[in-house]
């Protein structure tokens, strides 16, 4: 693959979408990557974002503005909505509606302005809470869209949708993002971070990220609070 | 139809927008409108669609804001890209990268959290500028990729889009929504109007505006600068 390919890389600032973006550079594409201030409870991801995307040579890093909140619906976009401690049954209150289309959406259009026909994104459907837009069925389905929805589809040239973690255990990912470079101690999973990127340790996320380092067997650098 | 079902109508304060919020309301919904901020060159449409909402007994309108400028791409969204004012062959510069999958996606999210399984979008694959997003084939993509995608469509309760005016001439979208009572003197359909929302009669839009009001012998309330 030429090291001019250009992928749009959705960015968060957790530990699933900097391996992502690792993998992204190792298959040698030129990394935009991508992140949303969609009004999620912390800005701490967003810090952590900026700094992974130096890290692992990102060509550029842009933060686009969308105010998710003013349609809340879950815990992660409305304050009223507390995040959970416990596991619980079914999809959790964490999931926000349509996030995952949202942002594919936004990657779409700006993947059609670079000319970029690769776009990848950290979904993972084995250690994940549950949520519907992780799925292999919904990627694919987006992908297709993808090339109607755009002139560049249109054209002849449609779009990739890569999801290199969509199988593998929290501790593969660690594995892989190691074996990678990945600093994992930039990065930041839990939900109710604080403004310095210490996490609670309680929710969902950071308990699946604290399993996957002790399965992975690798010192977790995960600052709690 | 029960008076109490949802749906989330996309309004951007235009005449096919004007006229799909009032098929859907005729069709007895309850509607949210939905417009965006997302950078367009003008905020006339904006102004519109809050007075339209009004006029044809919208529940909410509710306006997201999301910087699609910054991924540029578009005479619509980047000041340097001149809207053209004589026809172009193909998809016109005035084409913003994969905006009605964006659009669609916060519908999606928004009708999501409301319980609402419809959304209305007033894309029109004839009088149209060429855009692939407003071509039926994408649009039922979108719908497939929507039930995949959410917590409702997982638990059985999967969206329709509907696309009133997908089939229709111009003329005939404007006698439909004359007959329903839409005041098209408040819709702003020019791709560079002025403050006041008066039109310049040069651009795409305004043309096919324009004809449509001639062919259905309507008289034409548009304000031109």
């Amino acid at each position: 693959m030429s090291k001019t390919s250009k992928a749009v890389v959705l960015l968060s600032g957790g530990l699933d979408s900097a391996t992502t973006l690792a993998i992204a550079a190792a298959e040698g594409h030129q990394c935009y990557a991508l992140s949303f201030d969609y009004g999620q409870r912390h800005r701490a991801e967003l810090d952590a974002a900026g700094k992974i995307a130096v890290q692992l040579g990102a060509l550029t890093h842009k933060t686009v503005h969308l105010d998710l909140s003013s349609i809340g619906g879950s815990a992660l976009t409305d304050p009223d909505i507390a995040v959970p401690t416990t596991k619980t049954e079914g999809i959790p209150v964490t999931y926000v509606p349509a996030r995952n289309t949202v942002f594919l959406a936004i990657a779409l259009g700006w993947a059609e302005v670079l000319e970029a026909s690769q776009i990848y994104i950290g979904v993972n459907a084995v250690d994940y809470s549950g949520y519907p837009d992780c799925r292999p069925e919904f990627i694919r389905a987006f992908e297709q869209t993808a090339g109607l929805a755009t002139k560049a589809g249109v054209e002849g040239r449609p779009f990739q949708i890569h999801t290199p973690l969509i199988e593998l255990s929290k501790a593969d990912i660690i594995y892989k993002g190691v074996e990678l470079g990945v600093d994992y101690s930039l990065t930041v999973s839990c939900y109710q971070a604080d403004d310095q990127g210490r996490a609670c340790g309680q929710c969902d996320s950071c308990r699946f990220r604290k399993d996957g380092f002790a399965q992975a067997g690798v010192p977790d650098p995960t600052r709690y609070y």
